[in-house]
């Protein structure tokens, strides 16, 4: 549907530049949200730490930062000793960042530009990128992207990538959500129906060839889009698993642009449903091998009872939840890949089947196809 | 911030079509919203009543329908006997709008197009123009200028348009929603005044220079932005006014473009507190002069003890509110424009003063100026 001039993008399809700002740039531009994610002690903790920690990676040298938000990375950054920092900002954002720096009396060493990254002139190689460009369940609003062809044209033969690593992780939750959305989905269904006869009755139209396609529409949003959850750790019932990793000193668009990895998880004991699955990540910050950090800091978004991030964890619900018994393992196939219509929505599938303990003499259960939207 | 190609409106500047799409169209692309605008009976009543009680405006006519959605209006014109319907649509509901009138055997009068009325092109001359194009306080969404091109283009020079004639409304209102608004704000700055003093001690950055900004960005949401309301006939405190009208047939795109307005009104007895203003509109189906409907039917979207619509009013809040006393007149002056950054959403401006009593030998309070966003 999109329509009018883009530009083209290397990992695909062609993007609409206007309707990528209208649809995703546009939420950077506000500074409530960018306090939203300057509150985030996780967040804010770990790159405060990776920076500081390991002030060898910033003393005297040239930072790239991709997507500045409202400069703190940059900020700190120049706090920690760097010659020069390039802090990229697509959205008007850039103005508060460049007041901000000044504020903070970096406004000799950070260099606000506004642009997109994949557009800008730096007049040097750097010897750092960093970045925040995580998003839900690392990979939505693909941003890493845009961090990609930033090193394969900024960063030096020697340079190091702020985070250097990044993990996408999957666990079998339990979850009383599931229930809830599908109640809400059936009373929608339940109300389409009386909609139906009122407009016959009423109006003289008769609406029922829509039926179908309004099922359609809301199952996907009350069933099978992925709800935004902060799960407590004992809803996971059974290990997580690592759905892809990336070496962000090496991950090509190629990599970044899909998932295909499959898992066989045991179920543990003490519970009898499985609800669905969670998504989140983790990223660590390395340094490079030749030339490795001082402290390894990682950044976490998994359930836990004591801290939370905005990112919380992205949860998958299975229609109807599956009845196992201790010892069952669930396996399967994760597949994501992007949304048709929007390159920075994912679409999964989760094609899985449950291991019984009494299927053991050979009879296995056929697969199961679940579809989902991180939207 | 638009950015890429895009079309040139006629009215003014360029338009970006990707974004437009991705902020404005995109929304209509869904059925359960669809449902939202045919479940508005006082909508469907007035639209139903207007074809069916003056078919001689539709019996064996050629009819334009534009922006048809689920195509509603374009099979009630086929059902009161058009001999053909173009029944124009620029999103994907457009098949939806092709299932359903094939679902109601009227698939070879009703003509669907998928495309912005802007690029289509018909065979012929219509001799009417139907459109639900009324966005909240009429004119949002600025979709009447599609009308008017259309009309423009389209319309034989004996043609019709449904509806035929528009009005905006505004009130003087008491409402108890700018109390809890003006405490929502000041609780999100005190929120604010820690997340600087956090930020400054435990990450070493002082955000102080972006309060200044922020406080505009909450002032803009909290304070400023127009309010959907369902009010209460009873909360109205002084006659409403006309700020603006449109005679569909003659109204040019500068006409649509703007409103210019003064006002003079008396606060009635009973009340002591002016909150701020509401706005609705209304629309009539007159047919034309020269050939006037059999029966003129009203849609009327002003406050009302029985029926609500979906667009309910507008309503745009004082801080502080004016106390009053009775037979004092709320004078001035309102303007509205369209916004800078995005053509369908407006920029309100109420110029207003108190006179009272005690100041009628000739001291009048200044004037006072209030910013709005109808977003």
């Amino acid at each position: 549907m999109s329509r009018g001039a883009g530009g083209a993008s290397m990992a695909g399809p062609v993007v609409d530049k206007g309707a990528d700002f209208a649809n995703y740039f546009c939420t950077y531009a506000f500074l409530y949200h960018q306090k939203e994610m300057l509150s985030d002690s996780v967040r804010m903790d770990a790159y405060h730490a990776s920076i500081f920690k390991n002030t060898k990676h910033f003393k005297n040298k040239i930072v790239l930062d991709v997507g500045t938000g409202s400069g703190i990375l940059a900020i700190w950054a120049a706090q920690a000793g760097a010659k020069k920092v390039y802090a990229v900002e697509a959205t008007k954002m850039a103005e508060h960042a460049r007041q901000l720096a000044a504020g903070n009396g970096v406004q000799d060493i950070v260099e606000v530009i506004e642009g997109s990254i994949e557009d800008v002139e730096l007049p040097e190689m750097v010897d750092v990128i960093i970045s925040e460009w995580m998003g839900y369940f690392l990979i939505r609003e693909s941003m890493f992207d845009s961090v990609i062809k930033a090193r394969d044209r900024w960063l030096k033969p020697t340079g190091v990538m702020y985070p250097s690593h990044a993990r996408m992780w999957v666990a079998p939750i339990r979850s009383g959500l599931g229930k809830a959305k599908l109640q809400d989905y059936e009373n929608v269904m339940v109300d389409w129906d009386s909609f139906i006869q009122d407009t016959n009755d009423y109006y003289g139209v008769n609406m029922s060839v829509l039926t179908k396609p309004f099922q359609e529409e809301q199952k996907k949003y009350y069933l099978q889009t992925a709800l935004w959850n902060n799960l407590h750790p004992s809803q996971i019932i059974g290990a997580p698993f690592i759905a892809k990793e990336f070496d962000c000193l090496t991950a090509s668009l190629k990599d970044a642009a899909s998932v295909h990895s499959s898992f066989q998880v045991e179920l543990w004991e003490g519970q009898l449903k499985l609800s669905g699955f969670a998504g989140w990540f983790d990223v660590q910050f390395k340094g490079r091998a030749e030339d490795p950090a001082d402290q390894i800091i990682e950044l976490t978004t998994s359930p836990s009872a004591e801290k939370s991030t905005h990112w919380g964890q992205q949860v998958f619900l299975l229609q109807p939840p599956l009845d196992y018994e201790c010892g069952n393992i669930i396996e399967g196939q994760l597949d994501i890949t992007r949304a048709k219509d929007n390159h920075r929505l994912m679409d999964l599938k989760f094609t899985h089947r449950l291991i019984r303990s009494r299927d053991a003499n050979g009879v296995l259960a056929p697969f199961t196809c679940s579809d989902f939207y991180l939207e």
